[in-house]
């Protein structure tokens, strides 16, 4: 990797530290096998051999607090999900053209989080970016439609199609014709009524597609605004955008990959936070623990005519194993209560982050809803001014400590906070003492 | 389903035939819960509980010989692959952000089988069509270009993108402004010098979109063709074509979803038997038996400014337990001779259903490259006028005998025979009896 990439976040900068030769030869060997386009995280390169629950080992059995993984989301190596795929993986691996029962069992149980909306049907893709790039081939034939709104600093993937409305990838992917961008509904960086604020930016966006010809298909957010922030609160305030989009003949498409089960603490989805019924759901990361799974939920009406014009078939998505994986984690989800354990730890969580707020000058507006909490690292707190280069150290200083966070936001400097959903309050105290540290020695 | 689907090849058509109860009641709560997108193969839908090396289970215990899957191309449940999974999902998953040594493992075991040629980068994904999708942007970026070309039955995936270059998918996904089709390289079809008729085929699409305004980015092909009717033959035929989009500013795609991880018995790769160095390579469905993973072999200067512009992410391609099952994968293939056994029981097979033309008119031209064999069904030899309604009939007889086959082709009239690549000679006997008793029993 020769060049020095600065779009993306804690992304490691060859030559900006020095590193020790086994890990410098690694990385050649990397660059010379994957090619230019992939990205290690932190300063120093991190090397793992093994996970065990909430804990990542490197190679010399040195242990890391994993409090950035949404995709292990029930911890490393669970064994109830690890006995599913073992089980299955030596039974039967096929495709959703024969019939199976695993994937109707995996449906049942998926739709009956989502009882009280009109969402009838899963469809499976094999990821998120397959979701949400199936959720606008969706929406263009139900609507007639091409344009998508979105958030200023979303990200839904990296199909074609999808990365044209994920401004995340940075200046060298553009956005397409058809896409608006409208400001993140942050409460505490653009002032209160964020419901009605949120409503006309995306009235504006829509009125700004028809003026250019283009007929709105879908206005897609991640409901917790991961990528803009992590913006929780009040929740309900997507009520209002979601109908101003609906009354223009768009989808409203709750994008689910972050905040989806359970992680919020409260519900099992973001949406139902807010109080609304999407068109679409799409699904991703956590679903299948690490096995490769993703997917949608949606209503009958809006996938009967894709269905009958399009079809579909994936062969990996809806296999017997990424199946059978899915379903331990909804079993697991629901046995061990892992909702409550986000909701609870997570307040515990944020608690203990706000507390911080006395101590270090530096943290500005702290917020989250269950097991995601994003802290903003500032210059000055009245004006929320952002301090990118303290985050980066933050970050750093918390990974030579043993502690996985990243960062996230336009600025890069917002410290994003995502541990698996089995952390303790024990894993809690240890986080904040490391993050309290790296507060502290964070300046330069 | 509440729609009769003429489009897709080989698809169950509710109602066409009487259905045991416990069928029905399955198939009703498939289509409750999985919508209307999704096909089901045959007259009669099977049901699998288990698979085993070159058979699938129904719930009856009757054994069906699978001589139609590309995905579990080492059988079903191979030892080894599932080895390889049980360990590695019991160590480790997580993805291309760390340093993981299983990653640089794959790729160099992936990349010594194209030592003779300028690949030196693999990139994965989640699956063929996010390969495909994957390989246009990078070729968007490199040749500044967003013309497509293709074959007329091609099918190269499903994502928003790639689904405008995939015929196959039926006239209700309408192909791109930017694509163009040509003429499959059918020697049987159009008479001799397939690689001058190819060529001049190509420069007159590379014409037409400049024509057009529209500068070529891709040639893309199956490089079996494999869903325009199995085309092997001879081998060396894609070289001029190949030439001309290169020498039109485009890139070479030679996609080996279908063709690749040794099916063509002389060679790891299709294009490999054709002489000729595609820009980019795309991988799929066997790559992992049944774990998802996907991926392209590329050159630096191919994929550079992609990587400096648009980097590379994706949560599930690369996780240690898909690259682990990928590299048991290539060391099955190696140790166990899997190319040579494509090779010699290819041969054996396609003699055998050579052989079978004696005895039945309806039989016409019959060609293939090691394990995969296309086979038309006409109505008359003389003028190879496609018979698909009887091709269907065939391909449900032999069903009902326990034998899965498959049907391709833009007249659905050539039988698709693809089976694992560890079939042996004694299965070719069984399946060869399966075919001639249903080819003599299928006049109306």
């Amino acid at each position: 990797m020769s060049v020095v990439d600065v779009s993306s976040v804690n992304a490691f900068i060859p030559g900006e530290v020095e590193l020790e030769e086994s890990q410098l030869r690694l990385i050649e060997q990397r660059d010379r096998l994957l090619g230019p386009a992939y990205r290690l995280m932190y300063q120093k390169p991190l090397h793992f051999v093994r996970g065990d629950g909430v804990w990542l080992y490197d190679p010399d059995g040195r242990a890391y607090l994993d409090t950035y993984n949404n995709v292990v989301s029930l911890g490393h190596c669970h064994p109830d999900v690890v006995e599913a795929i073992t089980r299955q993986v030596a039974t039967l691996c096929t495709n959703t053209r024969y019939l199976h029962e695993t994937i109707l069992e995996l449906a049942e149980s998926l739709l009956s989080t989502v009882e009280s909306s009109d969402l009838t049907h899963m469809m499976l893709t094999g990821s998120g970016s397959e979701a949400n790039d199936l959720a606008y081939r969706i929406a263009k034939v139900r609507t007639g439609g091409t344009g998508v709104i979105i958030t200023e600093t979303a990200y839904h993937g990296i199909t074609d199609a999808v990365s044209k409305f994920s401004p995340t990838l940075g200046e060298g992917v553009p956005l397409g014709e058809h896409v608006r961008c409208v400001r993140a509904p942050a409460a505490y960086r653009y002032g209160p009524n964020t419901a009605e604020r949120f409503q006309s930016d995306v009235e504006a966006a829509i009125a700004d597609l028809k003026r250019h010809g283009i007929q709105p298909a879908m206005l897609i957010v991640d409901t917790l605004f991961t990528s803009d922030g992590i913006l929780p609160e009040e929740p309900g305030f997507l009520k209002g955008a979601a109908g101003a989009i609906r009354k223009a003949g768009g989808l409203f498409v709750a994008d689910e990959v972050q905040p989806g089960f359970g992680r919020t603490g409260e519900t099992m989805w973001g949406f139902q936070r807010h109080g609304v019924d999407p068109d679409i759901v799409t699904l991703g990361k956590p679903m299948g623990n690490g096995q490769p799974i993703a997917g949608l939920l949606t209503r009958h009406d809006v996938v009967e005519e894709f269905g009958r014009s399009s079809r579909y078939f994936n062969t990996f998505a809806g296999n017997a194993v990424s199946c059978a994986a899915a379903a331990a984690v909804l079993k697991v989800i629901k046995r061990d209560r892992i909702m409550g354990n986000s909701r609870d730890v997570g307040a515990y969580l944020l608690g203990k982050i706000e507390g911080l707020r006395e101590r270090h000058e530096c943290l500005g507006n702290v917020r989250g809803a269950g097991l995601f909490v994003g802290a903003d690292i500032v210059t000055d707190r009245e004006t929320q001014a952002s301090d990118r280069a303290r985050t980066t150290r933050v970050v750093n200083a918390m990974r030579e400590n043993g502690v996985l966070i990243s960062a996230c936001g336009e600025d890069h400097n917002i410290l994003k906070i995502r541990p698996p959903l089995i952390f303790s309050k024990e894993n809690v105290d240890l986080f904040v003492n490391v993050l309290d540290n790296a507060l502290g020695t964070s300046n330069v």
